[in-house]
């Protein structure tokens, strides 16, 4: 059977996360249905990972085994004509070996977490960025996030309900800087635990208020407690930007 | 009476434009409404340009007279708290002199006009750029557009039902580039005439798809005659960026 690698952006707003769930529509479940309709074959769609729910991607990787082999842009153009009119499309479709898997041979993942820092509140990015009404001290956010780089036992930034069998992982990168009248947090890794990058934005923000001063990012990670971080930022904030492989 | 300059920001999709009107909700009213919550006192609200139906503006500008002084900022909150739900923001009121005219002391009007060229239709971004299903060439748009800057008769990319008393205009820049997977036109002008911008962006698109010569816009701007436009752009593309005084 064909495979294909999908390159998917979404709208998280409207979805229950990237999984299929029994308590509303996923992103998942839209683009299996959409293949439906096109091929009228059943298939599951195998993502590089979860997003949670109102989690957004710009760059979300899937694959799928179709029975018939199509060109790249049939297998594109035909999801995306019934996909509409949800806010889901696939980029691109690329023809892959039956020996990939989105999930299992992914070597990095980059995320982005968008903070509109002013006193009004967003309108054209509503829904796009999370709003905090004062301004963040970009630099002092970005030296305390340097303590979290490297390889962690990330115990304190994990959601209670994480899965993952190991609490270790390793960050390869987290900068923070301002861009135009926003605060973009870049967070690059193999792999995350759950809300990892949600909880570590929660605690960065604390530094730009001056709550926190930077060192409680470091002393936060290194009690590996969970009551030490901070408050997990909203999901409306984070994006997946890109999987590498 | 202490008069107000404030800074907007719109999401214009829901509403009949910036100007009030009979025939559904303008961003011109929703602020109106609000200052009359926040104050008792019934005031106009004094843009620096009319934007058509569904255009957004990063930085409109409108000046207000209200009977009692107030802080800036009691001013800019106050009217922002009972905006909500609308997709209206004041990122700013300043007190300026009762000779400050929003509309009449413009020196320049600055529009940003966003094209999607790529296949996949807009996600994260519907309703905020027009959607082109098919790769521009940015260079040649570029090129074409420098035939517009400067004084000429725009009766060609004039919209039928424009008031102005004279299509003479000075186009102070227009300018074409790629920024990340879109394509970016900045135009900037002491004042522009009806669907001007949107008129010029559905020319210069010929021109990216090569559907258009380069030559072809100024030979269209030198005919003075509106069929030898083509199609208007759509409003979702086009920004009011910010208004100098």
């Amino acid at each position: 059977m064909p495979r294909y690698k999908l390159t998917i952006e979404y709208d998280g707003g409207p979805f229950v996360g990237w999984q299929r769930q029994a308590n509303g529509p996923s992103v998942q479940q839209a683009i299996e249905a959409a293949i439906l309709a096109f091929s009228g074959e059943t298939v599951v769609v195998k993502g590089a990972g979860r997003t949670d729910t109102g989690v957004h991607a710009l760059g979300q990787v899937a694959h799928i085994d179709l029975a018939r082999e199509r060109t790249v842009d049939t297998v594109r153009d035909a999801i995306n004509a019934h996909l509409r009119p949800a806010p889901v499309a696939i980029l691109s479709a690329e023809a892959v070996e039956d020996d990939f898997d989105a999930r299992f041979s992914a070597v990095k993942r980059h995320y982005l977490y968008r903070i509109l820092d002013r006193r009004p509140p967003p309108v054209l990015d509503r829904g796009r960025v999370w709003h905090v009404p004062a301004r963040l001290d970009a630099g002092a956010m970005h030296e305390a996030a340097q303590a979290l780089c490297g390889l962690h036992d990330f115990t304190t930034f994990r959601a209670a309900e994480c899965q993952a069998r190991s609490p270790v992982r390793t960050l390869d990168r987290l900068d923070v800087s301002r861009e135009g009248a926003e605060i973009a947090i870049r967070a690059s890794a193999r792999s995350f635990l759950h809300s990892q990058v949600r909880s570590m934005a929660g605690a960065l923000k604390k530094v730009g208020e001056g709550r926190w001063r930077v060192g409680e990012v470091g002393a936060a990670l290194a009690a590996r407690d969970r009551t030490r971080a901070g408050p997990v930022a909203p999901p409306e904030g984070l994006y997946l930007l890109a999987v590498d492989y």
